[in-house]
């Protein structure tokens, strides 16, 4: 059995745009926690940074008007103070000692460098040898930024950079968007947990850690619900349960004997009754095609296929988006891509998007297809274990001939080493 | 006052590889919990998968060899047999329903689709139409992988498709590397958390929340202890607290007054008395000049500056190598990074690698610099926190001219548009 109609994936991702938005709800966490979480405030400055006068050198400060015409030939005398109490706005000639990172004396402008000065040890007086510039060797109040600066804007990713700017600005909580809670439904019989012995038929639960491991990746929190027996009414229940941002149902996405259930499960769930109900059935990506989408109520509800390479293809390319969404985070794939050239052909069925699994070459500009086994299906898990990343075969190709540049979706490419020229 | 001499970036890259691998010693952890930690060993299915021949479809399981010669004119007769029961080794023509997924019956070969089957309901007999090859729409048991294959290695960084591989082998836990002890020793007085109000002289502590989310984004474990006075013996104790695998040593980094009894805490470990002292001290690096690092027995002991942006460019591009070593983590940048454009001149220092934050353009390909106010020093939290990533200006450079291309590290190109070409 085959779908009729398969919804392209741009429809797939069209229909999450437009349905998906992020989370409502906002939690405050401490600085500490802060890091990968999404602001669901702006951020403005509480007070000046730095938040006084500063001097960035150990030195002497001065008025520089009072240092005009300073030089070895000319050397002008000043009187020590102690710099917490000297204040230069005496109108005398006062120099007082600071230490990088201390506030500058009342009234100094300049921070004259130790090379200029000449200082007995013990002596109450120095002499400096060359004219200061005002402002010389001092951070003035608020030069990073002063008070009601907007640093950071609500939705902003936050970076370790912006813990601490926050830290600097004296934030200590913030509020950030809520992890959306993901239901996974897991559904079927015979699947094993690792220590379990198999029995016939039976297979060990791949999907379950895999997505648990996916979903947070993506922003979300987890919550893992097992129906053994596809009843449709028990499924229904475990999804219309309160509390769930986002649910997952995972096997039964088919069109076969052992997919009926969840089927009805879920096409029960229609408009006119709670609001819900299968939007999209059966999508044109490879693996993946039986992926579904829809919502109970307000919820988004996605069907993903059981076997562990469609599954994984399906959440990746399809449903790991609305769990982006809701998190507040960009939506888009979480990796990086650029060109590479393939030195293999990669083959692909026109009508779907495939994904194909790809391996780098010694050629830092090169990449090879990974054959699967069998052939004529679109990947493994080991193949996609094995792989750097994926390429995307479009709907309307047979695919790619040798030679050709094609887009790389790369799983760790975000590790550059710095180009010895630079060091 | 300045560093008599300069150590390049390069020697303190060669440093810390030299002198820093990976933790020793490993932690056993569940797969749930597996995702982007690093295997501490290689690991082998111990199982095929799939574990039993198995149909990738809804239909009839016959011995290919019983379909020969079937067809719309010809349709062959087969007995129907229960899937769980049916032995088709027995020499007559029998075909077994099966759903997908489930095990092929023994002695079947090809499952044969609905299509290509006539099947009146209740009926004890099936005509088939079509004659079936061998081996069609089965997943031989062991086609993903067989049992003793080796399925990932020793130092893999484990992603989540790695886990679904893991889970489908039935693997449950994993020896993974532990991760590295990091001692933050936070040192001076006149820091502040939030919350607490400012008196004069005092500024908000930026650096410790900050490293610990960047040591986290590494891989290390943190422990924070402070050091308001700097006295030497103060210093010395904490570093040599036993349990860390690195050393942090936070503000004091410099050659003031204010910095001296950190230099003697860390000068006084010599090699002649407990195996340690700084290596290096001062790096041709702004900012982050200050920086240092060194060792107390086998601990390695890295010395960054107070300010902010000089401890945040310290850590990024010299401390944060030696804690991603530890972690048996890639010790390159944890950025992707590309060629782009640069609209207006970057200005740099000779002798110096300078770190300028930079901003994308709405030209995809371009990129401007950050101006750092004050415009003499390369740089602000403020201006780290605008930026989408960063360029390294190489030593021997005066800068880059507009129009000029140039290696930018980015903070967040690891989001990619699905292009729509491709959909």
């Amino acid at each position: 059995m085959s779908f009729a109609r398969l919804s392209s994936l741009a429809d797939a991702i069209a229909w999450i745009d437009h349905e998906i938005g992020s989370c409502r709800g906002a939690e405050r966490v401490p600085l500490a926690e802060l890091s990968g979480r999404v602001l669901a405030q702006d951020l403005a400055a509480a007070s000046d940074n730095p938040p006084f006068d500063r001097s960035v050198a150990d030195g002497y400060a001065v008025r520089a008007h009072d240092t005009l015409g300073a030089s070895v030939y000319n050397p002008l005398t000043f009187r020590l103070a102690e710099a917490s109490a000297a204040d230069l706005a005496t109108g005398l000639a006062i120099a007082a000692k600071v230490a990088s990172g201390s506030p500058t004396p009342r009234g100094a402008d300049a921070i004259v460098l130790p090379d200029h000065v000449q200082h007995d040890p013990g002596a109450a007086i120095v002499e400096i040898i060359e004219p200061a510039i005002a402002g010389a060797n001092i951070d003035q109040r608020g030069d990073d930024f002063s008070r009601g600066t907007l640093l950071l804007r609500a939705g902003r990713r936050i970076r370790a950079a912006d813990v601490g700017l926050l830290g600097a600005a004296g934030i200590g909580f913030v509020e950030v968007v809520r992890p959306p809670r993901v239901r996974l439904v897991v559904t079927g019989a015979d699947l094993y947990q690792a220590g379990q012995k198999l029995r016939r038929g039976g297979v060990y639960d791949a999907d379950t850690t895999m997505l648990r491991s996916l979903v947070e990746r993506d922003g979300g929190s987890t919550e893992i619900r097992r129906v053994e027996h596809r009843v449709p009414s028990a499924i229904r229940e475990v999804i219309m349960e309160p509390a769930a941002d986002l649910v997952i149902v995972v096997g039964g996405s088919g069109l076969g004997a052992e997919d009926v259930p969840v089927l009805q499960a879920l096409s029960r769930l229609r408009p006119d009754d709670d609001g819900g109900g299968l939007a999209i059935h059966g999508i044109a990506l490879r693996p993946g095609a039986s992926a579904g989408m829809g919502r109970v109520g307000s919820t988004p509800v996605f069907l993903l296929p059981g076997p562990p390479i469609s599954c994984l293809r399906a959440y990746e390319l399809v449903a790991s988006r609305g769990v982006r969404r809701l998190a507040g985070r960009c939506p888009e794939l979480p990796y990086p891509s650029r060109d590479f050239m393939t030195v293999r052909k990669i083959v692909s069925s026109i009508g779907f998007v495939e994904v194909w699994p790809v391996r780098r070459m010694p050629d830092p500009d090169h990449i090879e297809p990974i054959a699967a086994a069998p052939p004529d299906r679109a990947g493994s898990l080991l193949a996609a274990a094995q792989a750097d990343g994926f390429v995307l075969v479009p709907e309307a190709s047979e695919g790619f001939p040798p030679g050709s540049r094609v887009r790389v979706y790369l799983y760790e490419d975000a590790n550059s080493r710095l180009d010895p020229n630079y060091l």
